[in-house]
């Protein structure tokens, strides 16, 4: 019999959003006529922006004509969007990305966990805690880590504590790691990292020779102009970093399925003889291998983003779940609750009541306010005693929940 | 410096495709004028059905609206076209397959890489040559093979010869294997199996307990009734047989971006104690953790595939392809060359004149008749001396390529 993965029989129970799905199906199950009202993944609700949609439409009759007819593309997107990428999310800011540094694929999800392919086997590999699961669970499964204790902490990872404790700001690893996976605005805690902050880390990632993660699917979300909205707005780090970017959350294609990965030529690993290869071109091949690129309507929905048009309406978007995250924030501190995150980010991190621990905080308001969020132990053990709640729904239904969670406070 | 994954340096220069790529694009840089007609990398070329275009546009307006909007599906794919594969791809022929045993993806090559993810390491593992090059490149970078030899064949791997000399028919491996690789209609060959010899194979993987991964990706193409479509029409295959379907092909979504594997519940693998482990359940966790579904419109335009009129494009788009073939079977026959192919099978596999090998075949065809095909050996070492032109092209083209062939020969 075909010998399995035997990685795989070490990741404890499931992924966190499918287990959601799960309590909530069977509750819903039992409970047809609960209202209920999903705060917990971190899923957009509004509709997508009109330029977007026109563009695809105009894409799809495209595919209608024979001169039109587009089949495989590039496996690295089309150059019209890099293009459009590389000046709208990095030359705009200053930053130094070329186009043939942009890697266009279906979702960061893949991308930080096919990132993994191209990467030694016997890396040192610090991840925050909490942390967004796929990072660690990816290395679960390609057999970086050991098992897993009791608290869900894999062996061999360095977990780095992002918590009230120390103020949100994750410390330098005590002993030197590999890869480091960071991203801000931060998903779970909304937390959020400065420029000197992230200097910081560029200049230990060159110091230590390890390479960054560094994931922005969030930095569209940034409020206070200070903030770095790329790693590349800092010096060096073209030498240590990778940055993830997605479409999910700004232009609201979490169901349409686009986003790309920057891997800048400098980037450079070693190989088992301790020569220097250079990093995008293993991922360049592994994308030209295993992977067919993202489908052209789409490309042509995410290239619309970046239209004057295009850009208005993603603002108002963001604005819109800023404004529900705002109204969450004053709401959960009015009810007594423990708040962070909120303001530069999607999400709003709460300390659960005294007493119960998250997940049973997530059957309580799940079963007497109809509210799904998720609970911070779902990712990570030092997310426990937190609760995430997400802005991303109408107004009406943010409203409404925390109106509940008022009368049950 | 991050240690990267040393198994990429094993392969043998660029993966086929992009190499031909660039070969094109220096000659056409070159020779701007040169009218060039690719029946190289198989890609089709006409339009999409409007079937497909008409249910794309109508989820797009979907995402218009908020009652319409679809965020994160399901990954494993939304249940209407799960269970619309189901009912049209394997009940309608009889084949036992329930809809959850569906896996929609993006592409067969990603399906045909990522399951890789779920095996062990050590695993012997046969493929065919020639061969479509994601399976052997696939397994090279996930470390189950030594460096290649000069001819291209990787320390290893067991290859089954499938030419000429052998009657398109391939041999049991000397000794067991655990997975075996079988693409019919065959990619690059154009030979089909038959169902006796389909049974075969099912028995000789359930009696040497080993894992076929079988790739239909053309089953859409076969014109005499007696082949087999599916894996599934053979008894037992439940219990041995994993199977990789695309839209790319018959509906003409190269472009689009949809496919699915089956992966039956009944199939088991070993974990490193011996214990059963299901293969659903590590696929299913594998797409969960590194996966987000596919786009919702791209989704719906596949469901439209299985709808009446749906169907009848389908159809029509396979005739004309087929009717393609037939000429080209031909012109190259009465050019005095020795074909193979292009019968239930969308490729004709041609021997090269003799005196010359297959790369240099390419680059005379390129430069003397602009015409761009594969060269044999890009598919292995034995298919050196092979040569495969792609009846994916308008009608006229195909005239004309053959036009300038008879010219040349």
């Amino acid at each position: 019999m075909v010998q399995i993965n035997s990685n795989y029989l070490k990741l404890k129970a499931g992924y966190l959003f499918p287990e959601i799905a799960r309590r909530v199906k069977t509750y819903s199950d039992q409970n047809p006529q609960a209202n209920l009202i999903r705060l917990g993944i971190g899923d957009v609700t509004e509709p997508l922006p009109k330029t977007c949609r026109d563009a695809m439409k105009a894409a799809i009759d495209e595919m209608g004509t024979v001169s039109g007819f587009h089949g495989y593309g590039p496996e690295q997107g089309y150059p019209w969007l890099r293009e459009a990428i590389a000046r709208g999310d990095f030359q705009a800011r200053g930053c130094d990305v070329n186009h043939d540094e942009i890697f266009v694929s279906d979702g960061s999800k893949c991308d930080s966990s096919n990132i993994l392919d191209i990467l030694g086997k016997d890396i040192q590999i610090a991840v925050t805690d909490p942390v967004y699961p796929v990072y660690v669970d990816s290395n679960v499964m390609a057999g970086r880590t050991g098992s897993a204790d009791k608290a869900g902490c894999y062996e061999g990872l360095t977990y780095l504590p992002i918590n009230a404790e120390n103020n949100f700001e994750v410390q330098f690893p005590e002993t030197p790691v590999d890869l480091i996976y960071l991203c801000f605005p931060n998903n779970p805690t909304g937390a959020v990292i400065s420029k000197d902050r992230l200097a910081g880390w560029v200049e230990y990632a060159i110091k230590n020779q390890a390479l960054i993660l560094f994931d922005a699917a969030y930095e569209s979300f940034i409020q206070d102009d200070s903030l770095p909205h790329s790693i590349y707005e800092i010096q060096g780090a073209r030498e240590c970093a990778i940055e993830f970017r997605s479409f999910s959350k700004n232009a609201g294609f979490t169901g349409t399925r686009c986003a790309f990965s920057v891997i800048p030529k400098n980037l450079k690993g070693t190989n088992s003889e301790g020569q220097q290869i250079g990093l995008w071109d293993l991922w360049n091949r592994r994308q030209s291998t295993k992977f067919n690129g993202v489908s052209y309507m789409v490309q042509r929905g995410a290239e619309a983003v970046y239209s004057k048009e295009g850009m208005q309406e993603v603002k108002d978007l963001v604005s819109f779940y800023m404004d529900n995250a705002e109204i969450m924030r004053t709401s959960l501190s009015n009810a007594g609750l423990k708040v962070y995150g909120g303001e530069n980010a999607p999400y709003v991190w709460i300390n659960v009541p005294e007493g119960i621990d998250s997940w049973e905080f997530f059957d309580q308001l799940l079963k007497e306010a109809n509210i799904v969020g998720t609970p911070g132990s779902g990712f990570g053990s030092a997310g426990e005693g937190y609760f995430r709640l997400s802005a991303f729904n109408s107004r009406e239904n943010v409203n409404e929940a925390m109106r509940r969670i008022k009368v049950l406070t």
